[in-house]
């Protein structure tokens, strides 16, 4: 969450916040978004508070936006995380009291308050990491994490296991992936989404036959030697929404 | 929501409630389980809070429980409602002052409460309907539903909307049919999440095709004349989690 920009602690709704579990794909990685404060022992996801006057949704919308500079970009629910221990209480008061007036006079704060999980499937070099002057922002390996905040680590591990069991519907390739893309690059993402190793054959032949990507006839410029030939999703075609089963 | 059963309203976690939407294939309908308490003129989802003490997941388990006797079934959070316009202070008001003592007195009931939306997949003949005096609890067609209390109508309509765009991951066949079935049946499933015909054939050729179906031997024994055949789910595969493309 951020505590920053909270504004009148009165015009937020109780015992909510929202977490957003920003990823990419960079170097080979899937890559998620993590904050820290000065103040804090603990990274965290970006987050925040629904105002009164905002959908959960526009809450959303408006917190990555404010720390990312994205718009209209693919954010999705994921889950609720409401367990009864989820909350804990400490790390809540060292926030409270360092990070933002009142907010520890609420008395929902010093209690249990659930955490809508959204995660935001973004293109790293779209991403400007907009940072307050006490925080640190950066880009982690979702396999490679610091100590996290609350229940922030499983937050993570609920996105991406939510991503793999919705693998066929979710357009994971085009939100990740440049326009022109490498065969090897689209396949890393589906290898890391389901910890395994894919047979790079196997996986071109399904890909392909489902009508979904485009062979360019354009090769990477900057290659000399052994050019790879690039991709392109079917801008159309993915519009209908069932993409590969692998 | 059901404000009977509340306990102590101190106990509840402010500003959110749980709404369960309960769907049941009967007689070629997808339908709907609703509720109506006496004192009100609108049908409802059957709902309710969560207390400080539960998650989520334990309250809606809970909430179903109480209201269809049902445990361990298919039960899924989808989305969030939490528009600012979405509780109806009015009606609010009727059922606080109607149904609960001291919870028209909690200042969150008052304001706008975010109701998250789960949707449970169930079979008609396991669901007893336990119900109050003072209430009614009946079966709807989803396609012909009475005027429905607060956003129920469009809880329900994402509810639908959802598993039409999550059908290839959702057992949507295996739990809402009996164990042996007629092709003609989840075909007729398919045609109402869809909202379409489905050639006949290419159905069952493409649904056979799967592997997820097998062919019993047995036959419907109340039919004499020309008996329809029966199918079965493959338990092993459907565990697997890719169900059909139609």
């Amino acid at each position: 969450m951020d505590k920053y920009m909270l504004g009148d602690v009165g015009e937020l709704h109780p015992g909510f916040s929202i977490d957003c579990v920003i990823l990419c794909y960079y170097k080979k990685k899937i890559r998620v978004l993590l904050n820290k404060f000065d103040v804090s022992n603990y990274w965290q996801l970006p987050g925040g508070f629904m105002r009164k006057s905002e959908s959960a949704d526009e809450a959303a919308f408006r917190i990555l936006q404010t720390r990312t500079g994205l718009t209209g970009i693919y954010l999705k629910q994921f889950h609720l995380f409401a367990e009864p221990s989820r909350t804990v209480m400490e790390q809540n008061l060292e926030y409270g009291n360092k990070m933002a007036d009142g907010l520890q006079e609420a008395e929902w704060f010093m209690q249990r308050f659930i955490s809508m999980g959204y995660y935001a499937l973004v293109k790293y070099e779209d991403v400007q990491c907009i940072k307050k002057e006490s925080e640190v922002m950066k880009w982690f390996d979702v396999n490679d994490l610091p100590p996290l905040y609350s229940d922030h680590n499983n937050i993570i591990k609920t996105a991406l296991n939510t991503i793999r069991e919705t693998l066929p519907i979710v357009p994971i390739g085009c939100e990740l992936l440049p326009e022109k893309f490498k065969m090897s690059d689209l396949r890393r993402i589906y290898e890391i989404f389901l910890d395994k190793e894919i047979d790079r054959r196997n996986f071109q032949r399904k890909v392909l036959a489902t009508g979904y990507i485009i062979q360019l006839e354009e090769i990477q410029s900057n290659s000399t030697y052994n050019p790879p030939i690039l991709y392109s999703f079917d801008a159309e075609k993915t519009k209908e929404g069932v993409y590969f089963i692998v």
